[in-house]
């Protein structure tokens, strides 16, 4: 049996899951959720020593210690996902909301309801912990999961799947809503984008390489989570306390994530002010600074390359731009960013209005941190991801995003004209 | 310059525009659609002989004569066409609304806002109208978009395309929203279908050919229109009479397009009393019947293959089935189907619920025609199409649906602990 036999044949069956799970009710998927939580919590044991496994092997082939560090299970990270999983029971129920309801004129009601989209494939890395937070998510969501994590993590991905199943079993429902792919063949991953009828949507969650051989191979929808090039906006009008906090706070947090910010933008008219003050600031709290030549000559840094401008740091580097208004503000984000979260800092309505209409990007904000970009924060509960794309989700998205929906007419023996 | 580097050339100033079109107010783009339609009335000398080059092309080289009858324009089209134009104009603008907004437990405002897509792409056949109507609809909802329509109507294409850009102009828009491709080579396609980063959507309506082409070649996210198997299923506690009339709706009101029913499941214990009479009925209206076992033994019809139920006939031939009840029709439905449109006849409650849970199609209707399935029933005002994706957009498109949303976060200074 070839990748594509293989695909065809667990999808099938997670298709029929899918069908079952949309029509079991919201209480029976909360019951499965915390049965999840309990399974994992109860099968800890076997999760470390898959584990412990899939770290032996590691070594061997001395990956990177990142990596490791990403990989490494203990109690305290199984009892984190399986009570994410009891979190995810507490949450809304997205099935069945109406989006939309009316009457049309000829007495027709018209509903728009939300319904699972099917069957989901996630395609990511090294973290063991989003085989249960990705399964847990599609259950809340009602939609049956097809998962496909990195080939060093294999062993605690399926002890992990084990234990979900247990859970799913327990509360009545088909183990074929999740499926941790046993297979560690690249050929799978092609095989997945490419299950039209069988899949209905990939998310790739990952490094570049790996999206872009999803997205290459793909011919079903695929929700991509590229990176984030964000950046700080100081406003002429800005208050320039606000703008110090939201600055130290995007870039020194916590560097490492895509909400972070990698370009700070000053006008020109406040940059004698505000920049020799955020440079030490930002040089006390270790980070590299990259300016255009204004900056360079107004703070101590060194001299930014026309790449530093789109680049994706990761790390305590900061590139900073002196620019001549919201204009070219909103010109630079657009040609240099990822649109992905850019703020602006001011105090002034007219400047606000402008920048959030202006910057194509899927969060922009307004007097606060860019590294508010996120799920929780935004109140949607467990995070599937950041999308970069603009179809269907954009931005966080949380259970609700792994829905779609459907039309709902009814009438009295209504027939058309 | 090969079409890569054309489309790239085009989508960038298209890009450009559609960022000037995004922050113009709505008012600008209403009158943006007058002066489009009143444009297309006063260039309809020259898109009549533009036409008629086309129809003259086409007759050397003897295209078949639905195709020619497609492409023929005449006044009486052209002013359809504008007037088509006046009624977008006339529709709420979808841009700027507000799906979510809500305050965070720490004051920060989360605002979910409809924003435009950015470059739309559709790629057609043969119809020359579908340039002015898609050119509306993505003005409408402040898209750019490039246009690719058959060779066949290149020049009526083109004429179509200078008199909307006439309007664009005289409304202080640039040109460059509405682009026709001058190139019919084939090469385009997938040229738009991988434009990465400069076109933000391809919407492909046509022939299974076509969308497959395109859906095979694409990296960028990509809406299909693909056919319609639409089944009618009278439910054993169905009113007859209502089902006969929909029945007859459904299958002959407009037998040549995808919202028409293919297909009539019919319950076991209404079979014989329902099938006898309706397909006396379908037989007169000149439908061929194609039966299963038990319906060949209860009226006259020839029986039909495995193949007929998938099959979507566009004309007046309509395959039927008795089956056991809810659950087999259901099943049916779910694996012969195309998820585009399906209806219940039926007075019971629990049936109606249970049918519309189960069957996981775009529309599903309750008492009323299938043929009902249409952006402008649904009140959604000019159409883009019937999607049949799950994903971003589902059943019939309207304007709102070519937009996404961003979301605007507020503070006053909140940075992230």
């Amino acid at each position: 049996m070839n990748e594509k036999e293989k695909i065809k044949n667990l999808a099938l069956a997670a298709r029929a899951a899918s069908r079952q799970l949309a029509v079991a009710g919201g209480q029976q998927r909360d019951d499965a959720l915390k049965a999840c939580g309990s399974a994992l919590r109860k099968s800890a044991g076997d999760i470390l020593s898959a584990n412990k496994k899939d770290l032996d092997k590691s070594e061997q082939s001395k990956l990177a210690s990142a990596m490791i560090e990403r990989l490494a299970l203990d109690e305290n990270k199984i009892e984190k996902m399986a009570s994410a999983l009891d979190e995810m029971a507490a949450q809304i129920d997205p099935v069945g909301k109406t989006i939309a309801g009316y009457n049309r004129p000829n007495g027709l009601r018209i509903e728009k309801r939300r319904v699972p989209i099917g069957v989901v494939g996630i395609i990511f890395e090294s973290r063991p912990n989003v085989t249960s937070d990705a399964a847990g998510l599609c259950i809340r969501s009602a939609n049956a999961c097809i998962l496909r994590g990195g080939k060093e993590a294999i062993n605690s991905n399926l002890a992990i799947g084990a234990a979900v199943r247990k859970g799913l079993s327990e509360a009545g429902l088909p183990v074929e809503v999740v499926t941790v792919l046993e297979s560690t063949d690249r050929a799978m991953v092609p095989a997945m984008a490419t299950a039209e009828g069988l899949i209905d949507l990939v998310i790739p969650r990952g490094g570049r390489g790996l999206i872009k051989a999803v997205t290459d191979a793909a011919t079903i929808p695929v929700i991509k989570h590229y990176d984030g090039i964000c950046h700080v906006y100081v406003h002429e009008d800005a208050d320039i306390d606000i703008a110090s906090g939201i600055v130290m706070n995007a870039k020194c947090q916590y560097p490492g994530v895509c909400n972070a910010a990698e370009t700070l933008l000053v006008d020109e008219a406040v940059a004698g002010k505000f920049l020799p003050d955020i440079s030490e600031k930002l040089e006390k709290a270790g980070v590299e600074l990259r300016g255009c030549k204004k900056s360079c000559k107004l703070a101590n840094m060194k001299p930014a390359t026309e790449e530093d401008w789109s680049t994706e740091y990761l790390e305590l580097i900061l590139s900073v731009k002196v620019v001549g208004g919201l204009d070219e503000a909103i010109g630079h984000i657009n040609n240099f960013g990822s649109n992905h979260t850019d703020a602006i800092v001011t105090k002034s309505l007219s400047a606000s209005e402008r920048f959030t209409a202006g910057v194509d990007s899927s969060s922009v904000m307004v007097n606060a941190s860019t590294r508010f970009s996120d799920g929780g924060e935004y109140g949607l509960g467990a995070e599937v991801g950041i999308s970069t794309d603009k179809l269907h989700a954009r931005g966080p998205m949380g259970a609700e995003d792994l829905t779609t929906y459907k039309w709902i007419v009814t009438g009295n023996g209504h027939v058309r004209e």
